[in-house]
C-alpha cells in the first residue's frame, strides 16, 4: 500500500490519537503539571507499541521521564533514532486564545492547540510514518524512539540519560522534526540552530514596597534601575553591550552570507504578517542574517510593582526580568551566562542589590549539506513536494542536538514541517493539516533513501 | 470629663468600631469591590450618627458615594469641615503580609491591616474626637464631615461634588489627617504636598507573542523598547529628561532650603530601616529636599511577557508600565501628562506603537504657617506632645486639597498622625496604638483653640 493511501484510510484515527496526546496539558515549566508529564509519557509508550515497536518503556530521569522504544530488524541494517518531546510551552496568556489551548479544534484546515506543532504534532508524524512502514512490511532499517519531556525547559536531564544509555541509543542518524519550513510550497531543511542562554535578574531596592510619594526621588526604584540596565544592554547600532559577548562569534564569508540571503524572503509580507511598520535589529545585517547567524538578546518577561487595573502609588521593593540570548556556533552558553552576570553586577548602582540566575542554555548547532542523511532527506522532500528543499539556518534552539553529537557521536537531520505562522510558543498555536499529513508522507521516503545510501 | 479619661474608658469600643470598618475591603482601584464601597460608606454614616451628628447621609456621585454629616450648633460659630476617605489601596502582594490585610490584628502595640493608617485609622480618630466633644457637651464650633471613596484613585468625583454642594460644604477650615509626622516624639504639621500625574504606557511590537528564537533579533521587542525608554527618562544626574518638565518648578531660596533641612533626619537610620546601601536621587539635593520640594518620576508597575516560574522563550507582543510623577507647586498635572506623552511619542522607534494614558493627577499644595488654623494646630500638638510641632513638606499627594481651595475657597490644615514606618500602600500597613490614641487626644484641642482664635 502506498503511503498516500494509508494516510487517506487512517487519517481520522491519526487525528484522534494526536488529539488525545494534546489534551494532556504537559507543561514542563510548571510543577503542577508533574502528573501530566507521566500521562503524556505513557501515552507515547502506548502509541509506539501500537505502531509496531518491539518494546517501549517510560524511563525515569531526575526530571521528567524519557520514552524509549525500538524495533530492531537486523544488526546489519542502519539504525535511525527519532528524537522528539512530549512537553509543551505554557499556554498563557489564556485570554488571547480563540479556542481552549488543550482542547484541539480544527478551523480553516489547521489544528489549533498548544503543542499542535511544537512538538506533539511534529513528533506524532514519526509515530505514524513508522506505523505505516511496519504494518506494510516496508521498514528498511532499525528504528529507535527517544521522546523526552523537558525540551521546553532546557532538556536538563537528557544529557545524563544519553551518557547512561549510550549503548541503547546507538544509531547512525538522529531524525528530528521540531523546526519549520519556509512555506507550504517551499520545503527546507534546517542546517543551523542558534544556542541559548536564559537568565533571570532580580533587582532589590528597599526592603519593602514603599509609598512612592513619601520615598520617591530619594530611594532607588528597582523597576527604574532594571529598565535602565535592560535599555543599556543593546546600543544604538543594535549591538549587545556585554563585554566579551561577541568574542567567539564566527564571521561568515561573503559567500556564506549570500547563500543565506538567497532563501525566499519578502520583507513586506513579513512586516504585514506581524503588523509592524519597521523591522529592528543589528545594523549591517538582513532579517535572515539577524535571525540565522547573529546572536541576539530579548526580554522574555519582566515584572515589578502593581500590575493590575487602576493605580497604586508604590515604589516597589523588587523588579524582575527573564532575559534570553540566542547564540551562534562557538559561543558557549555557560561563558555567556557568566559575562551577563558580570555585566549586571558591574553596572548596577550601589543603591540596589542584584541577583542573576542562569536558568538554562544550550549550544548552537550546524550540520553539513553533503552528508548521507542530508541527501536522503533532500531526496525525500523532492519526492513528495516535487522540488528540492532549501538548506536554512533557524533562529530557534534545540539545545540537545549538540549534546547528541558530543555524547552519542551522532549527527542529526532536522526535517521540520512547521510554518512561521504556526505561532508556536504563542496563543493560538496551530499546525496545518497539509503539513501534518505531508510530514507523514515524506518521512518514510527518508527511511528508504537513507537505508539505501547508507548500505552502499 | 477629660479626653484622656474618655479614651481610657472607651478604648476597646473604639478599636472594635475601627476594626469593623477595616474588615470591609473597600479597594477603590478594583471594580469587584464596588459593593464594599457602599458598605464602607454606610458604616461611616452610622458611625457619625452614633457619634452625635444631627444628620448623616450617603450621597451618590458618578463614582463611589460621599458620606456627609454635620452638627450645627450656631451660625455664629465657626465651622470645621473634616475630610477623610474610606477607600484603601489594593493589598497586593498578599503573600508578603504576615496577617490578613482585611482582618486587623494588634501586634507589638500596632494595628496591622490595609487602611489601619491610610485613611481608615486616621479618619476614624476624628469621629471619636467629635464624639467626645458632643457627649461631654464641649463642642466649641459647628462640624461637618465629608468622607469620600475615591482618594486612592484620584478623587475623580469629588470636584463635581464640591461644585454641586458648595453651600452645604461651607466652612472656615478643612481638617485632614491623611499625612504623617516625623516620629512619635516629634510632632509635625504638613505644610506642603506634592502633586501627581499618573500615567500608563502600552508598547505594542508584533501583533502576537512570537517565538524569541525564530524572530528574536529581527523584530523590535516591546519589553526591550519600553525598558530603554524608561531608562532614558532619568539622566545620570537624576534629572527627568522630559522636555519642559522643570519649566514651572519653583526655585526655593537658600533660606527656605535651610529650613527644610533643619527637620530632624538621620540618613544612616533611614538607610538601615530600608536596608539600602545608598540613597539615590537628583544631584545637588538632600533626601528631605528630594522628597519635599523636587518633582520625581517613579515606575509604579511594569509588566510584559512571561512572568511566572520557569522559562518561556517568547518575544512579547506588548509591554506595559505605570509611571507616576510627583509634582511641586506651579507644575500642572495636565501639562505634565501632555509633555510625558509627547516625549514617548517622539522617542519611540517606528518599529513599535505607543499608547499613553493619563490615569489621574492632582496639583501640589502649600499652606502658610501663620494662619489661625496652623497656629491652633500648633497649640494643640504642644498641649498633648509637650513640644512644638515642626512644619514639614511631604512627598505624598492629596490631590483634592488644592481643589478644595479653588472650588470651596477654603484652606486645609493637615494634622497627620502617621509614621513613615506605617508602610501605607505596602504589605503590613500598620498604625501604632500610641499614634491612634494620641490623635484622638489632640484633635479636640484643635477645635478648642481654633474656635477661640477664630472668634477674636
Amino acid at each position: 500500500m502506498e503511503i498516500k493511501t494509508y494516510i487517506e484510510t487512517h487519517k481520522e484515527r491519526f487525528l484522534n490519537e494526536l488529539f488525545g496526546l494534546i489534551r494532556i496539558p504537559s507543561v514542563s515549566a510548571k510543577i503542577e503539571h508533574k502528573a501530566d508529564m507521566e500521562s503524556a509519557a505513557n501515552y507515547w509508550k502506548q502509541l509506539l507499541l501500537e505502531a509496531g515497536a518491539d518494546s517501549a518503556s517510560v524511563m525515569p530521569t531526575k526530571g521528567n521521564p524519557v520514552v524509549f522504544a525500538e524495533k530492531i530488524i537486523s544488526h546489519q541494517l542502519p539504525t535511525v533514532l527519532v528524537y522528539g518531546h512530549y512537553d509543551v510551552m505554557p499556554a498563557e496568556p489564556f485570554e488571547l486564545w480563540h479556542s481552549k489551548p488543550f482542547e484541539p479544534e480544527i478551523r480553516d484546515e489547521k489544528i489549533y492547540a498548544r503543542g499542535a506543532d511544537d512538538d506533539k504534532g511534529q513528533a506524532f508524524m514519526h509515530a505514524k510514518a513508522f506505523e505505516y512502514l511496519v504494518k506494510t512490511n516496508q521498514l528498511p532499517c532499525n528504528v529507535k524512539f527517544m521522546i523526552e519531556g523537558e525540551e521546553e525547559v532546557g532538556s536538563s536531564s537528557l544529557e545524563a540519560f544519553c551518557i547512561e544509555n549510550k549503548e541503547m541509543l546507538k544509531s547512525d542518524i538522529i531524525l528530528v522534526s521540531d523546526t519549520g519550513m519556509i512555506a507550504q510550497d517551499i520545503p527546507s531543511i534546517t542546517v543551523g540552530l542558534r544556542g541559548l542562554a536564559y537568565m533571570q535578574v532580580e533587582v532589590t531596592g528597599p526592603n519593602r514596597d514603599l509609598h512612592s510619594g513619601i520615598f520617591g526621588g530619594a530611594v532607588a526604584n528597582p523597576a527604574n534601575v532594571l529598565a535602565k540596565m535592560i535599555g543599556d544592554l543593546i546600543n544604538e547600532k543594535g549591538q549587545i553591550t556585554i563585554d566579551g559577548f561577541y568574542d567567539d562569534v564566527e564571521i561568515l564569508t561573503a559567500n556564506e552570507r549570500k547563500k543565506i540571503n538567497a532563501a525566499p524572503f519578502d520583507l513586506e509580507v513579513y512586516k504585514k504578517a506581524l503588523d509592524i511598520e519597521q523591522v529592528k535589529g543589528e545594523d549591517g545585517y538582513t532579517t535572515l542574517e539577524r535571525t540565522g547567524i547573529r546572536p541576539t538578546l530579548d526580554v522574555n518577561g519582566m515584572w515589578s510593582g502593581y500590575i493590575q487595573e487602576g493605580t497604586k502609588t508604590v515604589l516597589p521593593s523588587k523588579a524582575y526580568a527573564k532575559i534570553s540570548m540566542r547564540l551562534v556556533p562557538h559561543q558557549k552558553p555557560e561563558k555567556i551566562a557568566q559575562l551577563f552576570e558580570a555585566h549586571f553586577q558591574k553596572h548596577a548602582p550601589k543603591s540596589v542589590k542584584i541577583k542573576v540566575e542562569y536558568l538554562h542554555g544550550g549550544d548552537a548547532y550546524s550540520s553539513p549539506t553533503d552528508s548521507i542523511a542530508y541527501l536522503a532527506a533532500e531526496k525525500a522532500y523532492t519526492q513528495t513536494f516535487g522540488k528540492m528543499p532549501i538548506p536554512t539556518r533557524s533562529g530557534g534552539s534545540i539545545p540537545i542536538i549538540t549534546t547528541f553529537e558530543r555524547v552519542l557521536g551522532v549527527k542529526s537531520v532536522l526535517m521540520g514541517f512547521g510554518l512561521e505562522s504556526d505561532a508556536i510558543h504563542s496563543p493560538n498555536e496551530n499546525f496545518p493539516l497539509f503539513n501534518f499529513f505531508k510530514g507523514i508522507e515524506t518521512i518514510p521516503y527518508f527511511y528508504k533513501y537513507f537505508a539505501e545510501m547508507q548500505k552502499k
